[in-house]
């Protein structure tokens, strides 16, 4: 028994001698090895009271909560994940760097709401007259007007609203009727549409393409709010400070530039590209500026711009595209990390499409002596052989510095080895792939696949906006309770990974990597400082 | 693009050189290709006309149909999937061999009780009196009685039955109550507690834990049917019979070898476990015969039985079954196959219990000069580094000939490296895994995963009884319908396969494979000829 339990060990050891845990496997600190022990007990005591069949959460009145267990489907379960001890430990975490997620969808709904509502020029209007029948398949419109346009309407939901009116948004909200619930009614509606529902992810609109159509109409119906100059600064710094709360030290955002122009504060549709840029940058340099006010400068080393486009233009946009990006980067250096192409991919254009307007990108940055690394969603499908699955390769072969998703790379064995022989990280938003029905909850979800693959992943919100995983302890909660492989310490080193993998220069990474560690101990020594007070993270 | 197209071509060969069809590809014939492009334009066609959003089915009045796409849910597709052109073809097919399948769950849960119906001694009670209410939530009692005992009560149903009491089979279904439907009504009540129906699956038991429950209740009820000698050699002969209509060639059985006895003709549980063996072996002879006798030996080779025993029993039982297994051998060499341990891997215990008793089975073999393989289930579980997972460490440490299952393989490199090396083949049971709800549907099951990396799958079915998918054109299916890379030629290597890795001696694998090849091209030719006909498989 004694050699058959030597040869075991040893046969886990190397199928596990791929993993992040293993590879960059340091000699743990009494500590870490102790916090890590603490946080796996919590985690098995919390399986049970907290997701056990005969837990509270399972004994709860609402239906959809009658099945409960660990890494169950987020909508449902967020509320019960909001009161574990678990979740108090990991929104104290480190977590690196946040490497994908989409600018337009990175602030609380509320909030988001709230800055518009500061806005004289927002106005809103709906298609239909609002009743209570009709609401909840009613989207708001908005838009800045100038000033010139400014509407002395007061009411959308009065019996003389005419449909397509324009209505100021103070006033909408203020007069919104009483059977419809009033202020706080509005606010419900708008935020109904700016985010998915449980119902809907896992009811009404429970396959990958059902709930698409109602996550892009959440980006349609914010984007005129946030693509307004004011409010965007604002979002921009909304982004930072509620990334930093939650741990997270840097960023790249990925921002869409679809539309060439921004509407400014007079109600025009008048700042272009470069302007996103200065106003990005001046929001950075202030954020920066507070956080060292306050003594805080370690929790902040920055954030980038990922140039994103649609993947349904003509290859003539997508040069147009390429070109602008060439200049931004030309002005900006240093803010401006990569390029990708964005939108539905088992729907929209595979990158085979692209090819010749992509390589030619290549071309001209080698004539202008600049890089711009390509960072490719790819493989965000359940197709297996179809032209969202083949987009990996493509990606691969255009030498993507990142992959965005990646959900079906485990399929792809000589893929999944180059991206260890090229140092190819993958973006693994797992929240996201389940809400969008990817994966019917985390313990289907196949990042363990990629992790003993010796795939580098960074965990990643991708929308958090419309799914409610703000932060990253959401993704890094759902990861943890799926797996009795995956350990604090595992998690530490994703977040280093994090680091590793960004746009980030040799010497901004190193000082980022320098202060994670230090932050790192601090909560390591925390942990386990909670724990021996017998009162764990409380 | 000319140059890129053809790295890409080259990368996309690498990334699939494992697949099955890559090694065994041998050069296609023409008839061959033609076949394979015919299946996937009908797979196409009917991905919009059948699976399609805007389809028949999309439309149809069940709510539970509203999410149609290829590969859904197995119990609310069932209907449709008959209706298909291309289930009409898979069915034609020849399978090879079904290398995993319980034997008390292989029979047409209607069949089973026909049977039963026949046999006088057998008698049905309930621990409740049945009222249109209480009928869902009783299971029916089944136990064949001595003569001595036969009831003489006449009905299950009517004011006077008290609870626990036997009634004649054949009376308790003539005197149903008219209000639990009549005869038609105690048919589905007892068909109900056989099988798992989807709102169960997908409702009320949508965990893995719960639908086990539900799942092993179907075993309780239909045992007694079953461990009814004269039941049980007409069920031996419908397994085989069904199997022969579907194209499997040969099985191998996993029988339950928990009880001592089955009971006889006279009521007694005195049937001992080698006369199991030897009405096994009759009913195949007369199968042989009777197949002879049609001019149709070339469609059945044989069966063979693995012994299984349940992973909740101790050291000592465990011994007792063991030494039972090689007696068993010594008598029927060419009947008794493998062994294995079965039961839910999440609840019940782990092989590393047992290993000693385990090895000390090897060295038993050694000693009499036989050889028993295990053929373990290992990794039917969505756990990550639970005792469920790392079953398949002791099952591949142990020498495993097949893995049962093996859905978490996918999570361990140097494991299905080994697979590659042994010759390990995976006995992957699509549909079962996705009612038991280790996969949402098959779209998001592992498989391609498996097949990638070139480790060697056999198609299953596990419990067709239980689950509605007789023989394996519905397991194929599914398979063939969530995958744009898997084709006809691919199913048909899969086949091979199945017998290329089942217990057979090599004469009798190389007769089941030649006799295999001229069924195919037999196969080849009549999907070219229907469809040059303009009227494929109908």
């Amino acid at each position: 028994m004694e050699s058959y339990l030597q040869k075991r060990h040893q046969l886990i050891r190397e199928d596990r001698g791929r993993r992040v845990d293993a590879i960059h496997g340091k000699k743990l600190s009494d500590a870490e090895q102790r916090a890590d022990r603490i946080v796996r007990d919590i985690r098995a005591a919390e399986a049970i009271s907290v997701w056990g069949p005969e837990s509270q959460a399972a004994s709860g009145a609402e239906n959809a909560l009658l099945h409960v267990f660990p890494g169950m489907e987020f909508l449902t379960a967020r509320e019960t994940i909001l009161g574990t001890q678990l979740f108090k430990i990991l929104s104290k975490m480190p977590k690196g760097a946040l490497l994908h997620a989409h600018l337009d969808a990175t602030v609380n709904a509320r909030v988001l709401l709230r800055l518009a509502l500061g806005q004289p020029a927002l106005h809103v209007r709906t298609h239909e007259h609002l009743t209570a029948n009709s609401i909840n398949d009613t989207l708001p419109q908005f838009q800045a007007l100038p000033e010139a346009q400014f509407s002395a309407l007061t009411s959308l939901t009065d019996d003389a609203y005419i449909p397509d009116s324009w209505v100021p948004l103070q006033k909408a909200r203020e007069n919104f009727h009483e059977s419809l619930g009033g202020p706080e009614g509005f606010d419900n509606w708008v935020v109904g549409a700016l985010m998915i529902n449980p119902s809907q992810a896992y009811g009404t609109h429970n396959t990958t393409y059902k709930i698409w159509k109602k996550f892009a109409s959440t980006f349609i119906v914010s984007n005129p709010l946030i693509r307004f100059a004011p409010v965007w600064t604002q979002y921009v710094r909304e982004f930072f400070m509620s990334s930093i709360e939650d741990g997270i030290s840097y960023s790249e955002a990925r921002i869409m530039f679809w539309s060439e122009c921004m509407f400014g504060a007079d109600g025009q549709e008048n700042i272009p590209h470069r302007e996103w840029f200065v106003m990005y940058n001046r929001v950075l340099n202030e954020v920066k500026d507070e956080m060292k006010r306050q003594g805080r400068e370690d929790e902040f080393v920055g954030s980038k711009i990922i140039y994103t486009t649609m993947r349904n233009i003509t290859c003539e946009e997508l040069e147009w595209c390429l070109e602008d990006c060439l200049s931004l980067k030309q002005e900006f250096p240093h803010l401006l990390a990569g390029f990708d192409l964005v939108g539905h991919e088992d729907s929209l254009r595979p990158l085979i499409d692209y090819i010749v307007p992509l390589k030619k990108f290549v071309e001209r940055q080698k004539e202008l002596g600049i890089d711009i690394p390509f960072i490719f969603h790819a493989g965000e499908t359940l197709g297996d052989g179809t032209a969202a699955d083949m987009n990996l390769y493509d990606a691969i072969l255009l030498d993507t510095k990142r992959i965005g998703h990646g959900f079906s790379l485990v399929k792809h064995p000589r893929l999944m080895e180059i991206c260890r022989e090229k140092k190819i990280a993958v973006e693994v938003c797992p929240i996201s792939n389940e809400i969008l029905r990817l994966t019917s909850s985390m313990p289907t979800h196949p990042l363990p696949v990629l992790m003993n693959q010796g795939v580098t992943v960074a965990l990643c919100s991708d929308d958090p906006a419309v799914f409610g995983n703000m932060g990253l302890s959401f993704d890094f909660f759902q990861v943890l309770v799926a797996s009795e492989v995956t350990g604090l310490t595992t998690l530490g080193e994703m977040a280093r990974d994090s680091l590793r993998y960004s746009c980030l220069d040799t010497q901004e990474r190193e000082l980022a990597l320098s202060l994670f560690e230090k932050r790192w101990a601090t909560f390591i020594d925390w942990v386990v400082r909670e724990e021996s007070k017998g009162n764990a993270a409380n």
